[in-house]
């Protein structure tokens, strides 16, 4: 048996707060229980009751002389660890779902170690605990329902929900069942405080789960993202998973924050991990709902080239204009054969080869047609799936067409997605479609952005397939760990020098560089690499050389130099008396090529993380940067570069050369392994860093510890 | 009476056409006329028939002894003047419905006149029509229902219909009265090839139309755009204007094209022209009917301050996210005094201050405390509209919530967007809501999508009241004629040097600037000017000067001035052998600054346009464009630059001085009224413009004629 089957498949579930008064959670859990017929025993435990809805109700769990497998315990909190206590004096009761609330996520001290205490009695008693301050579990199988959620009609689905709230996972579900044709799902949980079984272990148990074909979860924000990432990456490419991540907006994050407790990090983070873990992201709970049903129900598509079906303009266009908007999924190209096939089979009007990837059967098609029309078009090689739309006049039977077409889309092993348009009027046909697999939706757009998902899927598994991270060639890593070890040990920061040894240690380019403590070095280095050069302080106590007006450019002889330099040392003693100043840093003036930005950082929740971006005005005005979760491998290095807006600008746009992207890629690509490989580093920043048609060169360079 | 009355309020309607045979039109027709109770009276026409549905068929038209105001058409097209004859000869019919099919949108030249035939006996008997190749119309008030669609259930709304494709209308209708909460509609039309009554005559009639308190329409592009939307105008301030207009995409723009046959026009330009008339544009069907509920049912808000009340913290922040991401609305800040109330009022676990705006009130709230709290919100002066959020437990009783927090919504004159999230739970909620005027919807971010859309109504309302277009100051109109007509008669286009002078009579500023006709003649201009200089030739026949090596930039001294002329007369005849040489402009060469663009163009649906971009590589990479419908107002050209994406960088970011933005918006201005007032004028092209601290400077202006 696995670890959480008592939770989901006990025998016997004994209600600890069972009430009359309809107020209360102890009410509405019981009813849930007794009306949606759960397959098992059920112990109302109230010691001020004898029977409620019919039922005996016991004193105490004491009392109850048969086996009890999993306790729901709402009671008030104070109250709870002597309910353990009396399940541990049983020995028979293994699982908890604490609904009661009150515990740590009040923040009160004494509410906090009340929570310790009940994980420590039911440690003792060995019984695992869901919650507190949670609704628990959902099972369509056996239709257990341990929340207090209005009535929840149990419509089995292949679909699985996991909620970081207990309302709104609990409205997923209600709307899970009042659809058109009912999605239904298979299991459901609500967490709560976590303080045993977490939303991490659910995931695991789904991932096992037969009756779960799919993941859906509305997340707010996690504390163990790096973990969870790397759980879901083993679980995507067997079964999707969907998530409705909220706190998208900078707004949105600080609301989240607020509601859990929990953190909900940086949200372009988490759409990085998503797409690295192979998890699709949603933004609404209907776009969560049509998601999770297409991909339970259909085939993934084998590509991204999607036939636009229609028996209407309308509704046709507006599905051709969510796959133009984004960057997904494309139209097909259909081979002469289909257009010359169609033509047959279509009436007249039809328009076939307007737009290419884009049939309007017109209004005159009728239910064969239809059907005609989706095995022609399922049977080209160059589509991968189809979105198909009707708004069936009045003389056509749309069970009939539903069936038929049903019988058409089975053949062929590619996903269909289906809107019929015309209310009520369409229920038979949806029907008909449901019952073979077929998976239908409300609205145009809906049924387009559905497929769109799921070429999404398709091109991230494909994305991961392709990934390989390559190990690190050889570096000195003692070379490294001393100069962290004696910047730690003295307290100071990493002064750019020290910083460009690390980097060049994982093979991160600079150019030419020189080092002077004194001016005549200065002179005698710049000549070494020729003029004009750059000159900076070099300072463990300067982080900020330029606000601290320790960098002068372009410095075109000698003479210059000289001043350069006494200006250099004056701005720095203003700056800082205490300053220690080790010298001044010497470059070669570069001044064509591209300015780029690369980074690292190491975030609270994922980790290691490493970003991209154009640098300058661009970073500022455009936020152009994209970030993923280190370390990246080359493929995802490449993806970050190609994601930026002004990527077009390296591919060498109005005759200007190409640049080195691959240079690029490779430097994001060891700037990854650099954070990812030594833990003391908690930032890293090169900016800028010159992109030339071949190779790169790197101006500036700062290591945080 | 208005013009339209006979077709909306007819007192006796004849189906022509009308058939026993459930594969017909004209079974639907009759079949919704009478099973929908159509106030008024039914005559069936059918040579083959003597009675359908119980009602008494008419062998012809000519047979039907009382009057006749309406007749519907849904007979084969070569029929149909046979028809109008015999209505002709009756006398009363004043309006048709054509639903008949097989006239000019099929492009052959028979049917192009078989529709010319019908139109001219219609005009002789002074029949308006609707159609043909169209469903007609359909109203609430009488449960009148032309078309074909199977029974739209006749819920009286405030808002009325318009569309572009019958099907995608029908389906609106029916999902507007198949909602938790019907929404239902007051007017109904879709005109087909509108051989006669337009669009703009049924949006004209809405404007009058007492029922009718908002328009919502389906739009895949019109060929008389301008006059639409200077029509919308005189109509948006007092009737909002909500429309679905598909082909946002490249694709979709090609896919609609073939739908309808009208052009889709460049949807930048919708866009801009909707905005300007202060219609709303929306995206999805859904969006369109929330919207139009929302915005009929609610007074618009004074501003764009939105607090988000929720008793939940997914749906809230959900919400929250939704404001977010746009531009349009703003959480509101509430007073000390508030943030007390709600503190006094709500329950303690109540998050109150974590995001200012935002309230969640927790699970614990009860009804009361719901209603409390919307009083004390919508008390605050900084509040100017309410998402309001709940996924009641199941001891609140929904129907007493929605009927307490309905009476505190409707004491004040603030708009409020509720969503109860949990199923059929909530229904009597919903419905205790709405029959007081309040809005509900079925998901959070929809809720708070119309209420975005209800402030981006009120600040375009604001734009266009602010709205002044200037009159022109004083042109030599006789100068422009002439350049322009001189060309025109030899049949050339125009040279840099005549732009100029045309952009000049409008004021637009090119800095100094020389003509020379010969190498001495530019060496004496060049010293005048002032090295280094930009030298371009000047021919009627070379209009991409740059492509045919006609431009050389940053000319330091005489020498390279004669080489210089040289190289470009040899370019300019290696081009074309032919062209005529007016000689070569001479400019001085100008590099700091930031490069714009400012054009024009007369769009064949929109008439003149303006546009403003950032020059160079941002035009081509970033399509950071935008564009208005010409003429443009001061503030309207203002609000073109700042909705570019690189706007920021006009401001002055990272110590960088700020730039002339008022001499950009000059400018915009000007070039509007040049291209509004030269019909002759096709497009303008001044690229780049160069802006500086104080003024800018045209380098290279066209005019295309």
């Amino acid at each position: 048996m696995r670890s959480l089957d008592k939770f989901f498949y006990p025998e016997s579930v004994a209600v600890i707060g069972a009430s009359t008064d309809q107020g209360k959670a102890g009410y509405q859990i019981l009813k849930n229980l007794i009306e949606l017929d759960f397959d098992g025993s059920v112990y109302p435990v109230n010691p001020k009751e004898d029977e409620i809805f019919g039922k005996k109700c016991y004193k105490s769990l004491k009392d109850i002389d048969t086996n009890v497998d999993l306790i729901l315990v709402s009671v008030p909190a104070p109250v709870v660890p002597s309910i353990f206590m009396e399940a541990k004096e049983r020995g028979d009761v293994k699982t908890a779902v604490i609904l009661a609330s009150g515990f740590s996520e009040t923040k009160i001290p004494e509410r906090i170690k009340l929570e310790e205490e009940v994980i420590r009695i039911a440690k003792e008693a060995d019984i695992r605990i869901i919650g507190p301050n949670c609704v628990g579990v959902m099972n369509t199988e056996n239709r257990l329902d341990t929340t207090f959620a209005a009535g929840i009609k149990k419509v089995p689905g292949s679909m699985s929900l996991i909620s970081q709230s207990g309302s709104l996972g609990a409205a997923i579900a209600a709307f899970s069942v009042n659809q058109a044709v009912p999605i239904g799902f298979a299991k459901w949980a609500h967490v709560g405080n976590q303080c045993d079984i977490k939303v991490l272990d659910i995931l695991k148990y789904y991932k096992d789960d037969e009756q779960t074909k799919s993941i859906a979860m509305y997340m707010e924000g996690i504390d163990n993202a790096r973990e969870f990432m790397e759980v879901a990456r083993e679980i995507t490419e067997e079964k999707p998973i969907v998530i409705l991540k909220v706190g998208r907006s900078k707004l949105g994050s600080g609301a989240a924050a607020s509601h859990t407790g929990s953190l909900a990090g940086t949200d372009a983070l988490y759409d990085a991990a998503f797409e690295q873990a192979g998890i699709l992201r949603v933004n609404t709970i209907e776009e969560l709902l049509d998601t999770a049903k297409a991909i339970s129900m259909q085939p993934l598509p084998k590509g991204n080239r999607i036939a636009v079906l229609t028996e209407a303009g309308g509704p046709g266009i507006i599905s051709v204009d969510e796959i133009g908007l984004g960057d997904m999924a494309v139209l097909a190209k259909f081979s002469d054969k289909t257009i010359e096939r169609l033509r047959e089979v279509l009436p007249p009007m039809a328009i076939i080869d307007h737009t290419d990837g884009y049939i309007d059967m017109s209004a005159a098609a009728d239910e064969k047609q239809h059907a005609e029309a989706l095995k022609i078009v399922l049977e080209d090689d160059g589509v991968d799936g189809v979105v198909h739309l009707s708004v069936p006049p009045t003389f056509l039977i749309p069970k009939e067409m539903g069936e038929m077409s049903a019988q058409a889309i089975k053949k062929y092993n590619k996903p269909v997605t289906v809107c019929y348009l015309a209310g009520e009027w369409v229920q038979e046909g949806r029907e008909a479609l449901e019952k073979e697999g077929i998976p239908t939706f409300d609205m145009p757009d809906r049924a387009a952005k559905a497929m769109i998902n799921m070429v999404k899927r398709r091109l991230m598994l494909d994305a991961i397939k392709d990934n390989k991270i390559e190990e690190t060639s050889a570096v000195d890593t003692q070379n490294i760990n001393s100069i962290i070890q004696d910047a730690k040990e003295k307290n100071i920061s990493l002064t750019e020098i020290e910083s460009r040894k690390i980097l060049s240690q994982y093979g991160i380019d600079f150019g030419e560089f020189e080092f002077a403590d004194n001016v005549e070095d200065a002179i005698c280095k710049a000549e070494k690499l020729g003029y004009p050069i750059v000159m900076k302080i070099m300072s463990p106590d300067i982080i900020h050389k330029s606000d601290a007006g320790g960098v002068v450019v372009n410095i075109k002889n000698e003479n210059e130099l000289k001043d350069a330099y006494i200006k250099i040392m004056e701005n720095a003693k203003k700056y800082s008396e205490d300053a220690r100043i080790n010298g001044v840093l010497l470059t070669p003036m570069l001044l064509d090529g591209m300015e780029m930005i690369i980074g690292a950082l190491r975030d609270q929740q994922f980790g290691p993380c490493v970003m991209v971006g154009f640098g300058g005005i661009f970073v500022e005005v455009l936020k152009d940067v994209s970030f993923k979760i280190a370390p990246v491998s080359y493929s995802e290095a490449k993806d970050m570069v190609e994601k930026l807006q002004l990527y077009p600008m390296l591919k060498g746009i109005r005759g200007q050369a190409k640049l080195d992207v691959d240079a690029v890629v490779d430097t994001i690509v060891k700037v990854s392994r650099l954070i990812t490989e030594n833990e003391d580093i908690k930032e890293i920043d090169i900016n800028p860093i010159r992109v030339y048609e071949k190779g790169i060169a790197a101006l500036d360079g700062r290591v945080i510890i």
